[in-house]
């Protein structure tokens, strides 16, 4: 059954659908609306504009320069600043209440934000709302899409009836769970390779209160991390005084694990052994920990993105990643970046409406896929290196010489941490791929004792980079064959 | 609605339930039924013994030394002798119909074989049919298992009735489409991680029949390629003296591929012009091309799988490859291997039924997950290997040289190919290890110019294995950080 059926065209742009506003649907209707497409934009929760929700979910997320850049296209970088807290590196705590800052870059200006979810969700959504030519549904739930006709079955929570929206173009933005990807994975002609990868741990999200007056307990200029080997404690600032602190704990491996902490006993009990000085600042730990919900965290990985040439699978949907780069949303963002770089290229040729779309989309997802696995990848690397290696001495070591190359030869080095998110014109791709040979190059020069007292730190440089472009070397001429 | 009840313990030794008749399902049952289990085979096909069938897949695969280690395992190992025809090498056409032969080593005993697939699945199923504790049922379609409860849901075939079969113990070896995998994918609370892949190939089988005497129109101690860098050709001889021909063409992407090739006329021109000596061979050519179904070729990667420690998918059903190895019924044979070993090593424990079977499932995935991920790796490697680099003449030169030092130093060196196909006591996840780093060696030597003609072999081979040690070395040092 179906009312409220919309023509699939309106004026002189094509209509447009698309499924989802969260982080990147939003982003993704101001742009195309603010390039004068009819755009309608369906959500399946209400407006968090005007019903608080997200329960359990991130409620802040770290944001930096890839990001920035994406709200620059929009015209947005003001507004979403104000939002940000600066985080100028990672406040590392040992069991016993000490703690080290270890920057996330040798260079002053670098440096990562916390930003409110809800908040920089809502200024897209007011952006957008302005645009005469974006109309938004919320409480419409997404059922089914059919891809080749291009039109969706959604049902309104409030009417309980289903309702089709149809159009030239659908864009599905509708998260890791997506109804779209899962509409294509079903159809076995499109032949959708398709991964899901949970990780071996799970999180809660507990609180670290502002104090009465409003201010933070502890220094707010840090990501916090409480390192175990096993698992691990975070935390970010919020812009209230408080902090999100967020506890990444085994499923049922090692000694302490979601199975066995099983009473506020033993919760107290672990929590103030591995990270007493934490504990002191959260006065509802075990209350939070039992109240609020376990998540899941899981890799997400498909191809093609794209269907019928009039289909495209965006953030999420397309590719959901762990969050220990601090990327998750800001890789759909350039998602959006890049998609429009091709709209402005192949716009021009769109009164063959088909192809041109199809010819956007093929080459939006043959440049973006092997960006979006990386970052994937890279954010898998980064949970092991920060529940693991910043307790290591040799990683240390590391880190220190790398600072050192930044700070004294800002021209000449760039840390993989700094290549992925300080550098927003390098791809993924690259980024992982330089990143991991400078990082090889260095633990394998120190494992040798190459780097010794007696070199300058520009003849550390000269060496280091010498050894990554052979190892890059190396990797191609093996590769290439 | 459920009839046929069966009850979950007989006899002494727990009762075990089979889902699948296949290559692996028939060789479990077989050793099970060996170890004094009541087990019961359930294949939703018909009795291969008594209906022929298979029509579309592959007819004959190849045989090596993993898989006649299973076959000593039940001591069937004269009888599958007896179905092989050796391979001694890769038999390479070039568009002229010049060929040449490569070796797939430098020993003279080791080689691969060509077997019947139904043929060896005929051994084990009336192996296991001896047995007076082994029962089978065929036509009987797997609907849903509760893995919980460790009963499942058959429709037979002839009777359109739903039959319930439970047991103590359950083991999935249904294939790639598994429907026990999906009972364990759906069920959320299990975090299955899961990857579908699709190569970019598909494949199409064809036939050079024998000759009107039954004889092979040629050489028969070869597996025939004819590598054209995107698209390839392959042949298989059959024991009654045809050969099966398999064409792996792209499936949308290049100039040919199966949406261009849709004419008799487009089939001959590409033939005759690719592989015309190939075409010489095969009389029905077209007819086949368009009678027989395109396969699909997909890469299936699970984990974990067991469940509720009394569950276990193997074979195909937990990792499916392509078949560019010769590996894929040979890994599902030594999944059988590795679980025995599991099973000879806790037997004695058993009489706490679900703790063991539980100890003995976990120890095998954690064994066994690392090699069946890295041969289906591998696999894909192969298909380029095969389709461009055996064309290539810096991979003739790696080969050549390869081949020199196992004919010379056959203690000393083994070519990445021969410790996957002929050390059935290495792990395919070591063989790939060292392998693709001598690989690496030896490509980057010559890269570099250091195999100089003045040097001798065991000077080239001498510095071949430095330089691969230290490749080794420094991936284990990144790694290990």
């Amino acid at each position: 059954m179906s009312d409220n059926k919309i023509p699939a065209s309106v004026g002189n742009k094509e209509n447009i659908l698309i499924i989802g506003a969260g982080l990147c649907g939003s982003l993704l209707a101001l742009r195309l609306g603010q390039r004068g497409y009819q755009v309608k934009l369906v959500e399946k929760r209400p407006d968090l504009r005007k019903v608080a929700q997200d329960a359990g979910r991130s409620i802040n997320l770290a944001f930096s320069d890839r990001g920035m850049k994406a709200m620059r296209m929009v015209g947005l970088q003001k507004e979403v600043k104000k939002l940000c807290l600066p985080m100028l590196g990672r406040m590392i705590h040992d069991t016993k209440g000490n703690k080290f800052m270890s920057l996330y870059s040798g260079r002053e200006d670098k440096y990562i934000n916390s930003i409110s979810r809800p908040g920089l969700n809502m200024i897209l959504l007011d952006a957008a709302e302005e645009l005469p030519n974006v109309t938004m549904f919320f409480n419409q739930s997404c059922q089914s899409v059919d891809l080749e006709n291009t039109t969706a079955i959604f049902k309104d929570y409030n009417t309980k009836k289903e309702i089709t929206h149809s159009a030239a173009i659908i864009f599905g933005t509708d998260g890791a769970g997506s109804v779209m990807r899962n509409n294509m994975f079903i159809n076995k002609s499109l032949r959708l390779s398709f991964s899901i990868d949970w990780l071996s741990h799970s999180y809660k999200e507990l609180t670290i209160p502002a104090t009465e007056n409003g201010e933070f307990k502890t220094d707010n200029n840090a990501l916090h991390i409480w390192p175990r080997g096993e698992n691990m404690l975070i935390a970010l600032p919020n812009i209230d005084g408080s902090f999100t602190v967020t506890l990444f704990l085994a499923h049922e491996t090692g000694a302490d694990n979601f199975e066995n902490l099983n009473t506020p006993k033993k919760v107290s009990e672990y929590f103030e052994r591995e990270f007493p000085d934490a504990v002191a600042l959260m006065p509802n730990l075990t209350e939070e920990f039992f109240e609020n919900p376990t998540g899941h965290l899981g890799t997400v990985k498909c191809y093609p993105w794209n269907a019928y040439g009039n289909t495209l699978i965006m953030g999420d949907a397309a590719h959901a990643i762990v969050p220990f780069y601090g990327q998750g949303m800001i890789a759909s963002f350039e998602d959006v970046v890049v998609l429009d770089k091709y709209i402005e290229k192949h716009e021009g040729d769109l009164q063959n409406e088909q192809t041109s779309w199809k010819t956007i989309f093929s080459e939006y997802q043959k440049e973006r896929k092997k960006d979006t696995d990386a970052i994937a990848d890279l954010a898998i690397d980064n949970f092991y290196e920060m529940k693991e290696h910043t307790a290591n001495p040799i990683f240390q070591e590391k880190r220190k010489l790398e600072i050192a190359f930044e700070d004294n030869f800002p021209e000449k080095y760039n840390s993989k941490y700094s290549l992925v998110t300080f550098n927003a014109d390098i791809p993924y791709s690259e980024a992982m791929k330089k990143g991991r040979a400078q990082d090889k190059a260095i633990l394998n020069l120190l494992d040798y004792g190459k780097l010794t007292e007696a070199m300058s730190l520009e003849e550390k440089l000269t060496l280091v980079l010498k050894e990554t472009k052979e190892i890059l070397h190396d990797d191609d001429v093996a590769k290439n064959l």
